[in-house]
């Protein structure tokens, strides 16, 4: 049994998210930002904490990467894909639906489904899909935009399900603890983090690429996110394998030897279950081969 | 006299560096999201069209950078770079302010502002900036977070200005046209963007920066974007130059050459002025030397 923080409110698909990467006998806690859910595990009022970390449609979530490239450090232990669709949920009763309320970015994502099933419905922003079916519950709007979970929470009825203009939109959240180890067990299947400072340098992002694709380390994802100051940027680096790996131990100390400024943001499981591609000369036994192979050179034993 | 669209409502950011990047006699032309200022110029509805694009803290403009990829080509004439800073309004003669709206960003940036000015105040969530200054006007929440420019539509007082919680953030704005030439003159201090569909392999990315990192032309901003399908990216890539120079055309030529879904933004003066660094060997000039030795050598007259 272990607290989990989690971005809050309650009925949000970041709980949704939390409730699959944890234990039926996990206890919830909600947090009404990324960054406060991140300063409780920080602070150690809870185990870990599960946040929204990039979405197929919007892109990455800056809070989420900010919070994890400042301050102490934390690390990913697991990860979780949700099919972004919503469910529109109104009062028991309700006929005539005038006006849909949800987060901004929950509204664009229904914008053309709401024009062609509730032509007139006026969107109404609220701060959380979880706030919009509070609103509604309160009688202030006919409908929300929901999280499919959200029904849970509030007595309200599902209109609609699986609503999206856009199919196969996902959203992949981690559950992130303190680095105490140990790390997840390497599967063959899993998804390496960094986040590295940016050299105001010519060429620097390229050399650090080409640490990853001369060892044959497929990326899957790369965002350069300005830092504090304009024209300063942070690197978020992800990459098939783990740091088990001797490949990918290997590229971590060459990462580390260009770059001093560079945090370690966890290897775990992919959730989506892609195996690593390893180039030919690239996987492991072939590390280990040549680093046996220096030693014995090393020892006069070979040439 | 031109019509421009830009993304509204009136009294936004996007209206203010819409009119720092037009004549006074241009007629300004307000859509209600950004997708729909794209179209009206796609459609020569208007003649360009005004949009964010990146912001310090939130990062790029999602909205913006798939409109720019997908469907017919625009090109990015100029950009204007604008403070982050809001003003807080109210209606005239307000004592007491129980409730602060803006778009739930908006909200995000001023909130230890109003925790340490407003404490008390709850904050309320809007479809934009502008929309929180007429929910005002209107009566319905005590205060607006706001665009600086929005006082000079709305019948409001300033409370505040220069409200944020990040000093020096900024946000960079585009103006765009339909590619019908000629482009602005070079200046020496020029940004070029483009976009490239990703090779889903191993080093694609590292080859496409070495091609930049070769001849010794900077990175201004690199974004990995997912396009529609989890898991494939776009790769939106901004550099130092101007396709006029002989440098920079020949990069673009190699990035064609390995990479045909390759798409040209635009290249135009910095705002902030910033002027591209040279490295050695990498000039204009010695892009010029060695193409007339080549061709030299070609005619049998050198060696």
């Amino acid at each position: 049994m272990a607290r989990i923080a989690y971005f809050g409110p309650e009925g949000t698909f970041t709980e949704q998210a939390a409730r699959s990467l944890t234990g039926a006998g996990d206890e919830l806690v909600p947090f009404e930002t990324i960054q406060l859910a991140l300063a409780a595990v920080r602070k150690g009022e809870t185990e870990g904490a599960c946040v929204p970390v990039e979405n197929s449609v919007e892109g990455v979530v800056p809070a989420t990467l900010d919070g994890l490239a400042e301050q102490e450090p934390l690390i990913a232990f697991a990860e979780a894909l949700l099919p972004v669709h919503f469910s529109v949920l109104t009062r028991p009763g309700t006929t005539e639906i005038r006006t849909i309320a949800s987060h901004p970015h929950a509204l664009a994502q229904v914008r053309l489904w709401v024009e062609a099933n509730l032509p007139g419905a006026k969107p109404v922003a609220t701060s959380s899909t979880a706030a919009a079916a509070v609103a509604v519950q309160a009688g202030e709007f006919d409908a929300a935009v929901t999280a499919p979970v959200a029904v849970q929470h509030y007595p309200l009825e599902v209109r609609a399900t699986e609503v999206a203009d856009v199919r196969d939109a996902r959203t992949r959240f981690l559950l992130v603890r303190r680095p105490h180890g140990p790390l997840p067990e390497p599967t063959g299947a899993d998804r390496t983090s960094i986040v590295a400072a940016a050299a105001n340098r010519t060429g620097a992002l390229a050399e650090l690429l080409t640490e990853l694709a001369g060892r044959g380390i497929n990326l899957t994802r790369l965002d350069a996110r300005p830092a504090r100051t304009y024209g300063e940027y942070r690197f978020f680096i992800d990459f098939e394998g783990h740091v088990a790996e001797p490949r990918i131990g290997d590229v971590l100390a060459a990462l580390r030897r260009r770059c001093r400024d560079v945090r370690f943001l966890g290897s775990h499981p992919r959730a989506d279950g892609v195996r690593a591609t390893i180039e030919p000369s690239a996987g492991n036994a072939d590390f280990v081969d040549a680093a046996d192979w220096v030693a014995a050179v090393r020892r006069g034993e070979q040439a």
